[in-house]
């Protein structure tokens, strides 16, 4: 919904209000930078994330800094950011990166409903190692309290895309200057199990479905 | 260095104040984003930086919201995030990342010394292309007028490291569930020449760099 504060200013036309195309970039994202108001000014942290229908979920521990200051109910800002390609120019005025990013806005709620925050939790876990939730150990009842579990309305959320290559001035053509995109993206690598795996034990489906996810 | 604002609270073991490991962490990415408090509240922006000794870097258009927001003298605080690695636990309470992160606040300030302007532009340029600033087409005198560069010391300033494998408790080790690590980075993919490139133009060895560094 492109309200006062999420309508994007600059250069209007890289604006996305659509829902399922900012969903599609969340979902494919796990990383977020939360933004809020300490006493002593702005604060913006990285921190995992969920999502689930029109919410999204965060979690840390009870004794986070950042999770204490928003049990508050302050407001804040969340952005999720996908770098897609870096974009050379001939001129560097010109010079930009392709990039996919979601700003919300709104104000965080800790979910203090049992079965809600263990939802949070699975939703946390299931955006990140899709299936997770069930292949590993739930959490204890000591765990479940040592947790906080915040969550985040969608409803202020908006969108900024960047595809393409340089948009060179007209008297810049003729220079013989490299000029094109350098595509980058997030890559999986080797798997690296922990020295104590038991012997024989496969590689669980939630992390092959990631490392599908980061390769395509 | 550890100032009441930039101490490391939740596991402290992670804080690292050391400038030369910050300044690594800071070089070694290009991305940042940017909190700030405008009239409704907290905003989280993305954008591109540049790290000139203890100062960093912001450029943008004269024009962008950001930017006026930040020039009046506002305080701000800037996050710079890499993703290591995805830790896969046995108990979902131990699920972790691998990151360098570093969290910068101060009082962003924008450059109005010509002089200045145009180091802050060629620092962020060559941040992200090592050496682009001698290759490409320097900023007109339009495209300095419409451009805005803004510092922010690095006074204040600390990082937060993860590394290794999941932290499993003693009594879930038995669990014959695949734990471990899945690295990940950001990698560079196939360039993307522009189609206008004239025929024999060689990649920029500052692309090359780009490439070597990404792939390392």
């Amino acid at each position: 919904m492109a309200t006062d504060r999420t309508k994007v200013r600059r250069i209007p036309e890289r604006g996305v209000y659509d829902r399922d195309e900012i969903n599609q970039i969340l979902d494919s994202a796990f990383l977020c930078h939360v933004a809020f108001n300490a006493d002593h000014g702005p604060v913006v942290l990285p921190t995992l994330f969920g999502r689930h229908g029109d919410t999204l979920y965060i979690h840390g521990s009870s004794g986070a800094h950042m999770l204490r200051e928003m049990r508050k109910g302050i407001p804040v800002s969340v952005a999720v950011t996908h770098v897609d390609g870096i974009v050379v120019a001939r001129s560097h005025f010109h010079n930009s990166i392709n990039y996919r990013s979601v700003v919300v806005f709104g104000t965080a709620t800790e979910v203090t409903d049992v079965q809600e925050k263990m939802l949070g939790l699975e939703v946390v876990t299931n955006h990140i190692l899709p299936g997770r939730w069930d292949e590993g150990r739930k959490p204890s009842t000591t765990e479940f309290t040592q947790t906080m579990v915040m969550k985040l309305s969608l409803d202020e959320s908006s969108a900024k895309v960047r595809t393409g290559g340089p948009k060179d001035e007209a008297e810049d053509m003729d220079m013989t200057v490299w000029a094109g995109v350098l595509p980058v993206g997030l890559r999986p690598g080797e798997l690296v199990p922990d020295p104590a795996l038991k012997d024989g034990v496969p590689v669980s489906d939630s992390v092959t479905t990631l490392i599908d996810r980061l390769k395509s």
